[in-house]
């Protein structure tokens, strides 16, 4: 059995649970490799692991698993009732995922696999995800490598009269031409008044000069997302935007330094939104959210959160200030919690950028 | 109101519910009009109908309603605690849709809305939409109009050397340009040995002369979908294949002969089935299934399903026959059930076709 599943089984031991029904593919994935397409269900017994899925996948999750998975692959159409009824027999108590199940689902389990406690797990799955090991950290920092490498090519590639959408076509090209499984997101590039916008969705607006253009992007390697942001400006800087652009890369900066293991994320989010306060700007937006697997997962950056941080989770940095019907700025790193401090896995320049300069 | 919230409030008192909450987006645009971009839930309460939205899509929201839907748009974060345990005050019975609703959230909506009882309305909804109005059946016509044109703009389009992506991107390159809202479905376009795999995903594969070429396509039109699937040939139609187009072919003509109200979807779906098995084949999938907001709807027509097709149904009609490691053919219309018969609503060729001939 490979150690995610040993974690889980330990876990499970702990809270007197016999088995677990797992049900997130994202969840299945992390614990097995079985790519999140292939649709399935992982049932940890007190005897086996055992994948159920659709006929159609098993050739392709049987060539993902090696023997060390310890994990059995059965296709549905292979279990007769009794075999249900037997996965979870002798078991007083049964996990499942009360976020990964519909109300339909839960009972028709519950009466299929004949459960006596069918038990929520609180995203023991998830909390455990926050922590990545050696695997996970190499996988994002490949994702930031080349979500650096795009950025550097925009850098060349913007022009004046261009779309947002013709930048956020190359950036997809780029991502499939460089190695990136694909997109962790979808694109955000906007220009002009709409950076004023946090989620702008690329439009046909033509790039003009002096527009700030927000460009929030990343993709994904080996499952694994990047996630990062530059405003950067075309031609020229207006002078009324650096005060705010200076303001935002003050707070991303310090934020940087401050990040580290043992660190409180309330704390850290009221002091950038405290100090946009005291300019007379808010914080409309957490400050930044754990990224892995997922694009946004836990722990969530805000200063509703009180908890600390632990060494090896990875989380986004990413103060943002919108002026309704103006602009707005944002700057954003992917960046691995440390014992002593942090590792910022982008290395893009956050100062003033120009492009297309003449 | 309009009529398909009237219905609903008359199907409620019927079964002694005195309020629901709509939680999946098809049936919300279903009874409102609101995309299903704009996520939200519905209530019913014994007053009003009241739409609870985030923020950002509330102007959207607003736009597509007018005062006859008699529906109350709301900002989520402008409900107070009390305001949640007022819905439903004095509701004995409150339905809900498991199916579309996880465990978590219905454990928190039991306690949010402080409901008494909270009831499974068993799909009542999706039952309803089995029946299309004029509107409905006009918007599934047009989006089959479409689909047919686009099949007739691919015979001049297709040539052999082509691969299987490009064919696919034609497709989707032609929807775009042709008044439809998108895709209504992943484009199957698979040739050659790949037609043997009903699933197939376009590949770079090139068309081969003789090679069978299935087309499983459709699009939207004011959110409502088409299917067609037709089989044709590239330069010349291999004799071994002729005798499987015809066995399925045959089939498909006399099952759109016997579609009307009150013919029964397991007896029809057996004729098939003992029709290929007679000839030493045998369908390894649904005859076919309901189309409307979702390609996939009900009724599922397959010989496990005991009940009599009504009027004003839409449906597929799609056998195939599947030869591992040679070939497959499938045929599909869209089709829509009257009392004396049924309307196919689409009219593109379904003999012998061949592209590309010199």
């Amino acid at each position: 059995m490979n150690s995610n599943i040993k974690w889980l089984r330990e876990k499970l031991k702990m809270l007197d649970m016999q088995g677990m029904i797992i049900t997130n593919p994202i969840n299945i994935h992390y614990l097995t490799g079985i790519s999140v397409s292939a649709e399935g269900v992982l049932l940890i017994t007190r005897k086996e692991n055992i994948y159920i899925t659709d006929g159609r996948y098993i050739e392709d999750v049987n060539a993902t698993l090696t023997i060390d998975d310890g994990i059995i692959v059965t296709d549905f159409k292979d279990i007769s009732k009794d075999d249900y009824e037997n996965f979870f027999l002798f078991c007083e108590n049964v996990g499942f995922e009360e976020d990964n199940i519909t109300y339909g689902q839960y009972k028709e389990y519950m009466h299929k696999y004949r459960i006596n406690n069918f038990e929520e797990t609180e995203h023991m799955l998830e909390k455990q995800r926050m922590i990545k090991d050696i695997y996970e950290i190499e996988n994002i920092r490949q994702a930031c490598h080349i979500t650096d490498r795009c950025f550097n090519h925009l850098l060349d590639f913007i022009k004046i009269g261009m779309t947002e959408k013709e930048i956020s076509n190359e950036i997809e090209k780029y991502f499939d031409e460089n190695g990136a499984d694909g997109l962790a997101f979808d694109t955000i590039v906007a220009s002009g008044v709409n950076t004023s916008k946090p989620h702008a969705v690329p439009t046909d607006k033509r790039i003009g000069p002096g527009d700030p253009i927000t460009i929030d992007f990343g993709c994904k390697y080996k499952g694994y997302c990047s996630d990062m942001t530059r405003t950067i400006f075309a031609g020229f800087i207006p002078e009324e935007v650096k005060p705010v652009y200076n303001l935002v890369l003050k707070n991303q900066l310090q934020t940087c330094k401050d990040l580290k293991e043992g660190a409180n994320i309330k704390i850290i989010s009221k002091m950038v939104e405290n100090d946009f306060k005291l300019h007379g700007y808010s914080l409309i937006h957490s400050l930044g959210h754990g990224v892995g697997l997922e694009i946004h997962e836990l722990p969530y950056i805000n200063s509703k959160n009180d908890i600390q941080l632990k060494e090896n989770m990875v989380i986004t940095n990413e103060p943002g200030i919108y002026i309704p019907g103006q602009f707005g700025i944002r700057i954003e790193d992917t960046i691995q919690i440390t014992k002593f401090g942090s590792i910022n896995l982008c290395t893009s320049d956050k100062n003033y950028i120009i492009v297309d300069k003449n």
